[in-house]
């Protein structure tokens, strides 16, 4: 009989499949969708309930920085998980965005502060409020159920919540996650938050040699509006001209990504983090009329349109296609 | 200029309508509907969130006894709201159970215990967790925030978390459910909840003059199958007989409900809460097969089936028809 490394049989390793939960975030995971399934994985382990995170893909240079600063570990990346798995979805919702073979595992939870797309068969956990971050969720998971937060663990729900909402610059924003912030800090002691952000960022725009596929798949997700499907990429940048020196590359892939998927249409948006700025390159005539519409977006040369201030896909692109598409 | 009874105009009144969350259940309401919209209401009203209980149908007699026992003002009926008025959904998530004009009203918080069908536009406040009734994902609310749950909350709590487990017979119960009411019943003090619990389905038993429409209709839900669209009656009642003293009208009445509706069938099971046993009548052989096949139902007499110890159309139900439309 088959054995893997600790010599348990194959049959008893998937019987330990069953058993453990499975905690991740959607596909191109970002830095709020890894640490939300690290951490709600520790506190799900703390409770005695045995649970396990993973990435559905290779993390971003942003989320790298972090857990090396923190000594944590990389999850593991898994693409399927066997039949009947529980799985555990934070910072996600849509089946678009999540494993490929989620119709045959059993979503015990969501955790999420997106729009809502799903439908289940039974029951389930969920937990979601319009905060600019799933780590916010988290946190107030954990305070509510007396979690005792450590100061790496706190270090890393404040990273988290600074990459999502853009060191509070994003109109996800509440309040509230910069009280939450406020409140970790106490644990994290980390002295300077505005120049921590900046080595964050300054991590996430050091892209190395990266092809334009890459790039725009760094933070790419597919939604449906309506029977129209699009993908939009996001990159987050602190220096935009990175992406803009591959302009022509990058449009080229946009149209290729379109046909390959069978897509309605594709959409990448460089967003300057510091200046707030988001430059928009397209593969056609078609995305170009409806960015004009929706957003009314300028020219600067033919496929690439300044978006003006619009940084956030969750908040300002995404609601407005949909109702662009629905009526 | 038109002027209501406080002497506000109308403007202001609907000025009024957009401020005010509406907080309600779903159709053809329940005792745990009815209570959770009062309860998370008055919560929200402490926490300065002006809010609003209304109903979008009459109650049932078991619900008028509870409110009568604890002199508690029965919510207006409202079937539809003004555009854009903001609504919190307690107990329920699904379009066919909601209000008729929710695409004209935005969702601001979900509080619910069902499986989930929903599409948003835009990221909202959800809290779901899969236990006995509404109202003790509710407590633990209230639990969690501090709110100090008074005496007659306390029993209205109690009240609908034994009215949608039937005392905790049936299998949607679970430990969490009883320890909620172990202790809401510090406060509340009810002095013997096995009488009470009798009192009240005596109540939702004694139905007085109804029509066999108005039977079926008491807590009745409408499904949607893989496209196989199915209308749902249950009549929980420590008095069958009740019921099926009516057989022949009930079962003409649900065959007049599906062409009506359009529906591709309809079930009307009547539940024996003390005996815990199942008679259910369909109006047709379609029924009957899928019946048969799903639930291993034995035919009685014609149109007329036993479903042996089936007593929850959420947990035992809905979830195998699902699983039958969808193979």
């Amino acid at each position: 009989m088959l054995r893997d490394k600790n010599n348990k049989t194959y049959k008893n390793r998937f019987f330990i499949f069953y058993m453990v939960k499975y905690v991740f975030g959607h596909k191109n995971p970002d830095t709020d969708t890894v640490i939300s399934a690290i951490l709600y994985s520790n506190f799900l382990n703390s409770r005695g309930i045995e649970s396990k995170a993973i990435t559905l893909g290779k993390i971003n240079n942003e989320t790298k920085f972090i857990l090396e600063e923190f000594e944590i570990d990389t999850p593991e990346i898994i693409e399927t998980l066997p039949e009947k798995t529980e799985v555990v979805l934070v910072d996600h919702n849509e089946k678009k965005q999540t494993i490929s073979n989620i119709d045959e595992l059993k979503i015990n939870s969501i955790i999420d502060h997106h729009k809502f797309s799903i439908s289940t068969s039974e029951p389930l956990f969920i937990r979601a409020e319009p905060l600019g971050s799933t780590c916010s969720i988290i946190t107030k998971i954990f305070e509510e159920q007396n979690y005792d937060i450590s100061k790496i663990e706190a270090s890393l729900l404040i990273s988290a919540i600074i990459s999502d909402t853009l060191y509070f610059r994003s109109p996800t924003t509440t309040n509230e996650d910069k009280e939450i912030v406020q409140r970790l800090n106490e644990i994290a002691e980390i002295e300077d938050l505005e120049t921590y952000s900046l080595e964050m960022f300054n991590a996430k725009s050091n892209l190395g040699e990266v092809s334009a596929e890459e790039m725009i798949k760094i933070d790419y997700k597919e939604f449906d509006f309506n029977g129209n499907k699009y993908g939009i990429g996001v990159m987050e940048t602190t220096n935009s001209n990175f992406a803009l020196n591959k302009k022509s590359e990058i449009i080229k892939t946009l149209k290729d990504i379109k046909d390959k998927d069978n897509l309605n249409g594709t959409i990448f948006c460089i967003i300057d983090i510091l200046k707030e700025e988001n430059i928009t390159l397209i593969p056609s005539e078609i995305e170009a009329n409806i960015i004009k519409t929706v957003f009314e977006a300028k020219e600067i040369e033919p496929n690439m349109y300044s978006l003006g201030k619009i940084v956030s896909r969750k908040k300002q692109i995404v609601p407005k296609l949909e109702t662009y598409f629905n009526s």
